[in-house]
C-alpha cells in the first residue's frame, strides 16, 4: 500500500495500530460471552477493556515477537503486562486463528464499506452524467471504426449498468466475508462453547463459519479479491473510453486539467489522460491480486499458514487501491470535459456512411435478398470512403438503388432522431432497476 | 477442449453443429417475435426452421467465411442457400452480436446446467461420506503437523460447506450470464425493438442486457470464469487432501485403484493417487483462464473484438474441464478407500501430545496466568517429543503440574470424546442450511 | 487447440500418433545404448524399430490404458503386441518419465523450431516495412496525444527490435528444455548407466538433466511458457499499433481487407481490424497459459504428476497459438496497407502545437529560465488549442517571445527534418546488432 | 513493500530519498555529457550537484507535484530552488521518461544486485548441506508414496542446479533491464544527440535503448519480472519440500526453532514450519506482479503512462521479496535440524517395497517378458503391503520367483548403496558446471 494510490483512512484502517485494537477487540468479545456463560469472572473484560484498549503499543509487541515469533502470543503478553492478572481470562479455549481471522474479516469488513462509499460516489457521478448528456450525440464504434450513432449518456448509462452489477458482487462478497470463527485450534470446539462463538461474533457483527478448520475458508477471501478485480476491470473500462476520447484526432472529452498542472516537461503543449492511464495500470494490480488470492485456497489439512503472507500484502492493498480507484474514477468522471461539437463533428465525419445499415433495410423492405443488398449498400461506401464522394448522393446516383428507394425514403435512412428514439427505454431500465 | 479431461455431452455442447444450430434458434426467435409484431411476414420463421434447422452445414459455412471473414455473414447466407427467399427477412435490424452473444449465453447456461449438474455429484458424495465417517476420529493438522482430533466426516462437511457456497456462486453467475441482446449495432434498437428483443429472449431463456453496446458487457462472462476458478481451487483442496491421506507415512485413505491398474511402469509396488493430482493441475488451468476472462471486460467503445478469440478457447475449455473435475472428484470422494484404524494409530503417534491444550486450560483454570501454563506444558511437551518420554506420564511427574492438578483431572484432559461433542452442532450448520 | 487458430503443422506435431512415436524413438535410443554398453542383445532396438515404429496404433494403446490406467505400460504392452518377445529389452531401468519427458523436451524442440520460423517471418516482414518507410513522416503520440514527430519505418524498427529480444529469450529457452532423462525411477541411475543416458539422449539431440529427480526440473519449461508469454504481448503491441492506426479517426494505415470480406453483418461501410484485435486477444491466452505453468515448479518431493494434466493441455495450445499468432502478425504486418497521406494530414492537425519544445529549448538558450520559457510557450500552446489560433502566428506575436527569437531562429523549430536526423543512428543499432 | 518482508537495504533503495537523487544522478550525467560536447557551460553539472545532490526534500518536491501534477517538471522546478540559475542546463532537449528510466533502471539494477547476493547466500548454504549429506539415505518419493532411494545430498544437489539456473536468468534479466534512455520526447534526438545519450548512459552503467519511443521498451522489465517469479517458485519448491519433511508422520528435518519460539497459541506441543509455509505464500506474490507487468508491455503508440502505477507498486515490492525470500530461504536451509535417523527408519516402512523395481528387472533378465516380470512382483508387493508381511520373504516363497532368482540375487536387488554408485556423478554435473 503505497500513499500516492491510498487514503488515510485505508492507511489507518490497516495499521498496525488498528489490527491489534481489533484483535483485542475479538478478545473482549469472546472473554465477554464467557462471562456470561459463567467460565470468566464477570467485569473481567470490562477491566481489561478499560486498561489496554486505545494502550496497545505496536511496537512493543513486535519486540516481544522477536522473541516468541509469533505474533498472537506477543500480543498477548503485552495484553498481560497492561491489564495484569485479568488477562489470562483471554483466549481460554481459542486459537490464535480465532482473533487473526475474525479481525481481518472485521477490517475486511470495515475496508469493503469504504469501497463501497467510493463506488457510490462513482455511481452517483455516473447517474449525473448520464441524465446530462442523456441526448448528446456520439459516433458509436466498434472496433475503433464508426459504427451508428449513439449519445453521450448512453455510454454513462452503460458504465453505471455494470457499475451496478460490481455494488451487487462487492455486496455479495462483503456478506461472504462477515464471518468469524471462536472455535479453538481445529474448529471442533474443544475448549469453547459453539454459545459463546455465537454471541460473541455477533456483538462484532459478524456470523460463524459453517464447518470452521483451524481458520475460516480462504474460498470466502479469494471472493471479495475476485469481485474487486472485476470493479477494477470496470473502471478500466470506463478509464480506457477517456483515453479514446481524449485522443488528439477525437478530442470529444478530456479529463480536467488543474491550474498549474503540467503535461510533459518536454512539450508545453500536451494535455494528457494521465489519471485514467493510473486506473487502467491500477486495474492490473487488482487483477494480479485475485491470481495470488485464488491460489489460496487449498491449504493443507486443517490449515497451513501460507496464505498469511498473501494477505498481508493483499489485503490491504487490493482493497486500498479499489477504494483509491473508485474516488478517482468518481472525480475522473464528474469533472470529465465533454466536448459536444466535437462529437457532433466526428458524426459527420464519414459523410454519412455510418447510415449504411438503414438504407440497407429499407432495400431489404423493397424486395431485394438482404446479400444483394449488403453489396449494393457496400458499393457506394466503400466508393465514398476510398474516392471521396458523398455518401447519401452515391447511392441517389446508383440506378438500381434509386429504383427502390424514392428521395424521402431514403433521406429517412438518414434522421440521427430515429437512431435514438428507444433511449428512454434503456434508461429505464438502467436507472429503475429490475435484476441487473 | 481435449477429449481425454471433457465429457462427450460437453464435446457436443461446444461443437460446431450445436452453436450453428443455436445461432439459427436465435435467428428464428427474433424472426417469430418480427412476426408477431407484423413487419415480417408470418410463417417464415416456421418455414426456415423447416427447411434450415438441423440441416446446416459447418464445413459449408467455414468454406463462405473462407472468403467474407465474417462468420455470421457466411452462416446467413448458407441459411439463405437451404431456405431461400424467405431467408431475406431473417436478421433484420440486427447485427451479429445480437446472435452471437445472445448464443453464447444460450451454450454457456446449457454448459453450466452441466457443471451444476456434477457437481450435485459431488455434493451427495460429500454429504454420505461425511454421514458415514462422522464419527471417525482422524487427526487434525496445522502446518502439516499433529494439532488436535477431528473425524473425518469433520473434514468432508467442511468440503461440503464449500461446495455449498461454490454452487450458490455458480448460480448467480448462471443468472449473470443468461443475458442476450437484440438492439442492433451500438445498442440503441435503430431497426429492431425491444419489444422484439424482449418477447425473443423470453422464449429463449434469457434477459435483455440492461444496458448494451454492440454487445452483452463482459463482465459477466468473466463473473463465470471467477466463480469457475473458485471452483477449481475448491476441488484442488479436496484433492490435496487425498494427496496427504495417501503418503505412505499417512496411510489414512487412498484413492480406489482399479482391477489391472498399474502404478509405476518401473516400480510395481506403487499405488499413487493421479486422481487427486490430476485434479490439482486441472484447478490451475482454471485459475489461468479467469486471468484471461478478467482481461476481456475492458473493450474499447462500443465494443473490440479482442475477446472473440479468448472465448473460442476458454469457454469451451474451461466449462469442460469444470464439469470433467466435478465428476472425477465425485468418484474421487465416492470411492475413497478409508483407513479408519491408520487414522487411529496416527492419532496415538505423538502419544498424547495433541491433549496439550487441554491440558494447559486446566492449569490456567487451576490459578496460573495463561503465559505460565504455557511453559510449564510446553516444557513436557518438548521433553516427550525430543526425548521420546510419555507426555501424560511427564506431565504426572511434574511437581509444578501435579500440584495443581491432580489424576482424576490430568486424565480428563486426555479424553477424545471431550473434543467431539459439538460435532452434531456443526453438522446441523453445514447440512441444514441457513445462510453460508 | 482449435484448428482456427492452429496451422496443421502444430496440430500433426502434437498429435496422439506423433507423440507415440517419439516415445518409440526415446525408447529406441536408450535400447541402442544399453546395445552398445552390453546390456541389451545387438539388434535389438533395429529389430523392434521395423516392427513398431510407424505403425502404433493410437486407439490401441488407448484401450489397453483404459485397463491399466497408466499411459506409458499401456504402450509398452502395445509395442510389445507389435514386436513380440524383443519388447523386453525396452525400457530396462527405465521409468515412465524418462520415456515421457525426453519426448516432450522433443517436441517442445520441434514446436518451438516452428515458432522460430514464424518469428523469422514477422522479423522479416517488420525489417522491410521499416526500410520502406523509413522516411515516412508519421505523428508520435504519448498517452494517445500528439507529441512530435517520428517516421513510420522507425515504428517498424522499435517492434523489430523487441521481436528480436523475443527471439533470443525463446533461442534461450529452447536450450534451457533440449534436456532429457534416462535415469530411472528417481533420477539416481539406480538401474541404468549415465552412460546409456547421455549416448542416447544425444542421438535424440538432447542434454542430459543436471539433477534429476523422477522427472525433469519444471523451472525449464516454465520458462519457456514464460518467452512465448513475452512473445505474445510483443505481438500484442504491433497489434494494437495498427488498431490505432486504423480508427476512423486517424487512418493512417489499415489490414489488407480480402476480396469479397465483409466488415459487419449489419453495416456494410465497416472495415475492421479483426487480425490486430484477434492477436490482442490471443496474446492473453499466452499470458493465461504462462500463470499456469508457473505454479507447475513446485511439485513434491521427488515429483508429483500435478503437472502432466496442465502441460497437456498448455504445451499444444500455447505453441500452436504462438506459432499461429506470429504468421498472422508477419502477414498483418507485411500486408498493411499505409496511407502516409494521411500521416502528413495528421501531423498538420494541430497547426504546429508538436514543435511546442524545439521553441521552449530556443528560449532556454536566449537565456530564459527553463520553467519561464515552459510557460510562455503553454501560453500559446494553449490558446492554439482551445482559441483555434495559430501556434507559429501566435508566437511570433507573443512580445516575450519575438523579443528573443527572430523569425529565423524561430522557423527552425518547425522544420520536420530536424527531428529526423538522427534516424539512421537508431536504424544502425537496430538491424546492425550489437547488444540488444 | 511490507517491513515484515523487506530488509531495510531494499527499503532505502526505493526510498523517495534514493529516487530523487538516481534522478538527479541522471540529470548531471547528461549535463556532463553536453558539457563535452559544448552545448552546456563548463562546471555546470559540477556546481549543481554540490548545491542539490544529498539536499533534495522529498517533501517540497511531492508538495510541487500537488500543483503541477507532474512529477519531474516538479523535481526540475525543486533543484531549480537549491541551484539557481544553473539549473537550466539541465534535462535540456530531454523529456522525463528520459530520467525516470533511466533511474528505473539503475534502481532495479541495484535491486537486482541484491537479490543476487541473497541468491549466493542460498545457494552456498545449498551447496554445503548437499556435500554434506551427499551419503544419507533418504526415501525418494513420486506421488507423495515411497519411490526407490535417493539421498539428503542429492535433494539438495537439485535445488543447488535449479538455483544455478535461476542466476543466470537474473543475470540476463539484469543486463536486459541495464538500458537507459536520453533520446527526448520520443527517442528521436531531436534536441539531444546520440554521442551525449552514450556518454551519459556510460558514465552510468547503463546502455542505450536500441530503439526507443518516449520510453524504453517493457517487455525488458517484464523479463525481469519473469525470472523473479521463476526464482520465486524455486525457493517455494524448497521451502515445499521442508514441510513435507517436517510432517508429525515424516519427522526427517525440520526448521531451526529459536529459544523462546511459540508454535501455537492454544497447543504448546507445536513446532511449526512457518517459515517455509511463508515463503510458499510470497512466491504467490511474485507470480501474481509477472502477470501485472506482462500487462504492461502493450502500450500506445510512442508510450501511455499507465505501466506506471504498476511498477511503483510491483517494482519495489517484488525485489524486496525476492530479496527477502532469498535470505530467508539461505537460513532455513542452513540451520534446518536433520534427522537421518528418522529418514533411515522411513526407508524402512515398507519392507522394502521400494527395491520392487530390482527385482522385476533381475526377473527379466532371468528371460522374463516385461509385463509379467511386473506382475509377479506387484503380486508380492501388493500382499506385503495389504496384508502386512515381509517383502522379501514373500518374493522368496514365490515359486514362480524362487525358480528364476536365487537368493544371493534376491539379496543383491535390496542393497541400498547398489542405488546410490552414481552420484559422484550427478554432484560432478550440478558443481563443476557444464551448461545447465
Amino acid at each position: 500500500m503505497i500513499d500516492r494510490y491510498s487514503r488515510p483512512e485505508l492507511r489507518a484502517l490497516w495499521s498496525d495500530q488498528r489490527r491489534f485494537d481489533t484483535w483485542l477487540a475479538v478478545e473482549l468479545a469472546a472473554c465477554e460471552a464467557m462471562e456470561g456463560e459463567g467460565t470468566v469472572p464477570a467485569g473481567t473484560a470490562a477491566r481489561v477493556r478499560e486498561r489496554a484498549m486505545g494502550k496497545l503499543s505496536g511496537p512493543r509487541i513486535l519486540e516481544i515477537e522477536e522473541r516468541t515469533r509469533h505474533d498472537v502470543i506477543a500480543f498477548l503478553t503485552h495484553v498481560e503486562e497492561l491489564a495484569g492478572e485479568d488477562a489470562r481470562f483471554l483466549h481460554l479455549g481459542m486459537t490464535s486463528s480465532d482473533v487473526l481471522d475474525s479481525s481481518l474479516a472485521l477490517l475486511l469488513c470495515a475496508a469493503t464499506d469504504e469501497i463501497l462509499g467510493g463506488l457510490d460516489l462513482l455511481l452517483a457521478a455516473l447517474a449525473r452524467r448520464a441524465e446530462e448528456h442523456r441526448n448528446t450525440p456520439l459516433m458509436g464504434r466498434s472496433h475503433g471504426i464508426h459504427a451508428e450513432p449513439v449519445t453521450l449518456g448512453l455510454v454513462f448509462a452503460g458504465f453505471f449498468a455494470e457499475m451496478s452489477r460490481n455494488r451487487r458482487r462487492l455486496e455479495r462478497a462483503r456478506e461472504t466475508i462477515a464471518v468469524g470463527k471462536i472455535a479453538g485450534a481445529v474448529g471442533t470446539y474443544a475448549n469453547v462453547s459453539p454459545k459463546v462463538e455465537a454471541q460473541a461474533l455477533a456483538s462484532l457483527g459478524l456470523r460463524p463459519e459453517t464447518v470452521a478448520t483451524q481458520i475460516v475458508a480462504r474460498d470466502r477471501h479469494a471472493e471479495l479479491f475476485d469481485a474487486l478485480a472485476l470493479l477494477g476491470a470496470g473502471v478500466e473500462r470506463i478509464a480506457l473510453q477517456v483515453r479514446h476520447w481524449q485522443r488528439t484526432e477525437v478530442g470529444e472529452a478530456e479529463e480536467a486539467f488543474g491550474k498549474g498542472q503540467k503535461g510533459s516537461s518536454a512539450m508545453p503543449h500536451k494535455k494528457n489522460p494521465i489519471l485514467s492511464e493510473n486506473l487502467c495500470g491500477l486495474a492490473r494490480l487488482l487483477r494480479s491480486y485475485a491470481v495470488a488470492a485464488l491460489e489460496d485456497v487449498a491449504l493443507w489439512h486443517e490449515r497451513d499458514i501460507s496464505q498469511s503472507s498473501v494477505e498481508r500484502v493483499i489485503a490491504p492493498d487490493a482493497t486500498a487501491l479499489a477504494d483509491f480507484m473508485l474516488r478517482r474514477a468518481a472525480g475522473l468522471v464528474g469533472g470529465l470535459v465533454v466536448h459536444p461539437e466535437r462529437m457532433r463533428k466526428n458524426l459527420e465525419l464519414t459523410g454519412g456512411l455510418i447510415f449504411s445499415e438503414g438504407v440497407m433495410l429499407a432495400l431489404v423492405r423493397s424486395g431485394l435478398p438482404r446479400q444483394r443488398a449488403y453489396e449494393l449498400v457496400q458499393r457506394s461506401a466503400l466508393r465514398a470512403r476510398d474516392e471521396g464522394g458523398e455518401f447519401r448522393a452515391l447511392l441517389a446516383a446508383d440506378p438500381e438503388v434509386a429504383s427502390r428507394l424514392d428521395r424521402q425514403t431514403l433521406d429517412a435512412c438518414f434522421d440521427l432522431q430515429h437512431h435514438l428514439r428507444h433511449l428512454d427505454t434503456i434508461f429505464r431500465r438502467a436507472f429503475q432497476g429490475g435484476p441487473a
